[in-house]
């Protein structure tokens, strides 16, 4: 009776019907089985899937299991404000295509897609559309016309240990691993009743306050948004201006080391993400910024709760540019004056075994020393360089002329414009 | 930090390396993934696997999904108590056998396995042994040299939503599904701290007083085995007398509908389980009762929780003989004069449509109308006649002869013996 209450609450906080919500173990299981199951149930369609570039990597790596198992994905690109556009689906869109994937909003940078055109336009091709909502459902429904949608209860200030999984009638769905006869043989295992009744609890009360709440951080927000670049020199800004989710903001510090910046706003109590390589394991920046093409050193991600205090985000833009000051000014040693050597009329930077966001500042330290219209070699073996120069080439109106292969890592070639 | 501090301690009490456990979301995923990551890891060794006849439903699940993509399964078949024999392991044990999977002991009959020989013969012929360990982790480690085993934490008194799956370092495994980086890549999804926390905490807390319990418990499960049977008039007590759970008592009442003898005990306060068919949604018998070939009719499964009061059996023991006798009375309704015809020297009872336990009972109506050496061919079409009625035979010392193909369902010959 507790489960099916529960289902009932949550089928109407997202909009469905009852028979066609299961609670799975997280957000995760709930995109991998989505994807697996339409994927499964329209093998006869076809073998070819459809995610944006920026999805969550529980979408991306379901995207890569599917074409380790033979199958072809389309990722379509987004532009500089993290966006994708539904022409852009609509090119993607061909006779075989089993799945589209698109989330709702993006997790690191904030941007909300443009789902129900989307989902009109994968409709109009007879394609079912899955939503990771994961994002944006304690804030509301999904908008359009929408096949399959996920979400997760701790993205809601929910419990762990719980997600969502909504598959509309008349989509195809085959369940893949074992049965199990619970959840419509959706999700496997003992049901985790308390977790789910905490979860849906918490869900309708995050929304009964969602759209004030949303007023009010969205206030906040844009006031990082506008302040950080005034406060401190060389920022970049992610995401869209507007089309976004209310309580998280993203941008990036030239000539910063993440990891390093991290450690001195935690020492002031401040708990952020980074999207920046040096924050991550694999030594690589993060997909979405890199699909983005924008600078991912010195990255910074807010995530403001709901309740987060103006006098906290107040005290975050006060310490924010010492704390960045501080990094840069340990980053800052003089180059050794072995590095830049001038060859012809090509200036060549050294910068190989130097990791993010070294390469960056040396270059920024010789652009001055060649002529307008002279160019800049910087050889770097660290994947951020790929990202960070054009970048910041962008944020400084030099131009980016292309990566070179070169004996060790790439050779980045900038050409001095003003 | 937690979640480190967790699994050590999970670890110390499971007896294996921090670096060999995972936590997955449930006991059935971690069976799930622990199956199909062992079959994938050996595929070329080869596409065998053996289960014993009496696993957990999450087992053999994931046995039929293995069969459905192509796989061989063996069986392996328990004595009339639920246990398996080293030797039938051994001859089930073949060149192409990529994993054999054993439970520590029943959920149903609370019969213990004999895991270390069996892990033995599996060990000698270079097969690992995957041990659902679900029922018996409170109570101590698992002996013998195991490869892979699994838990649940609820089946410890911890939350929902926290299973473990250990593989023994050297077991070549190979995780399915998507990629996801947490827990060494074997159990995709958000972390769930708090209950894996609680779960660890939870099972120290078990383990602290398992062996004092324990023999509190097997105390008052002895007295129920052995009181049962002489309070209420044709039970049959399953599962081992000796080698088996301490807080688990499994026993059938002949003429007796389970769902109806469930009811009733639940409005005396007490909550109990059943493996009758007319419990079971698919309206067939437990799996368990059918492999070990005892009665299923009027099936009722005591649980003892930790801490389970002596007054609160002896009060059971009580109202049991009642509540048994009520659904007798109210199922003992006189046979339709017409549904019992001799034909030649064979008397024919037709329960066509009748569901269990009414064919047994009319059987044992007529039994006694036949000579000794005549027979009786009772006309069936409820699965759980199959079961029954030799079980019935067995209790009875009557000749169960077999079954028979009739027009529609069964006919099952018994003849009078005494």
């Amino acid at each position: 009776m507790l489960l099916d209450a529960a289902r009932e609450a949550a089928a109407e906080a997202v909009g469905c019907r009852a028979d066609e919500l299961v609670f799975t173990s997280s957000g995760t299981r709930a995109v991998h089985s989505g994807v697996a199951g339409v994927l499964a149930g329209r093998r006869r369609v076809g073998r070819h899937l459809i995610v944006s570039a920026v999805e969550h990597s529980s979408v991306l790596h379901s995207a890569e299991a599917f074409e380790a198992d033979g199958g072809t994905v389309t990722r379509v690109a987004v532009d500089r404000t993290g966006t994708v556009t539904a022409s852009s689906y609509a090119e993607a869109l061909r006779s075989g295509t089993a799945l589209a994937c698109l989330q709702s909003a993006n997790h690191e940078v904030g941007t909300e897609q443009p789902v129900a055109e989307v989902a009109s336009v994968c409709r109009e091709a007879g394609v079912p559309l899955l939503v990771d909502a994961a994002q944006s459902l304690g804030w509301g429904r999904v908008d359009g016309d929408w096949s399959v949608l996920t979400g997760s209860a701790h993205k809601w200030g929910g419990p762990s240990g719980v997600g969502l999984l909504v598959v509309r009638k008349g989509v195809r769905f085959a369940t893949q691993g074992p049965a199990d006869e619970r959840e419509s043989g959706r999700a496997a295992g003992f049901e985790n009743i308390p977790a789910i009744v905490a979860a849906v609890a918490s869900l309708r009360a995050v929304r009964a306050e969602a759209d004030a709440e949303a007023v009010r951080l969205r206030e906040l927000t844009d006031r990082i948004r506008t302040r950080v670049p005034s406060l401190v020199p060389d920022v970049e800004v992610a995401g869209h201006p507007t089309r976004r989710l209310p309580g998280v903001v993203t941008f990036s510090c030239l000539y910063v080391d993440g990891e390093t910046l991290l450690h001195e706003l935690d020492r002031e109590g401040f708990s952020v993400s980074s999207g920046s390589s040096c924050t991550s394991s694999t030594l690589t920046p993060s997909h979405v910024l890199r699909a983005m093409g924008v600078l991912s050193e010195g990255n910074v991600r807010v995530s403001l709760p709901a309740g987060a205090m103006e006098a906290d985000v107040e005290r975050f833009l006060a310490v924010l540019p010492e704390a960045v000051a501080a990094v840069r000014e340990k980053l800052g040693a003089p180059v050794p004056a072995d590095v830049a050597v001038v060859r012809d009329d090509v200036l060549v930077v050294d910068a190989l075994g130097r990791r993010c966001p070294l390469p960056v500042i040396e270059l920024a330290k010789v652009i001055g020393d060649v002529p307008v219209g002279g160019t800049v070699r910087v050889l770097s073996d660290d994947e951020a360089a790929r990202l960070d120069i054009p970048a910041w080439c962008e944020m400084r109106g030099q131009e980016y002329v292309g990566e070179e292969e070169a004996e060790k890592g790439s050779a980045y070639v900038v050409r001095r414009v003003s």
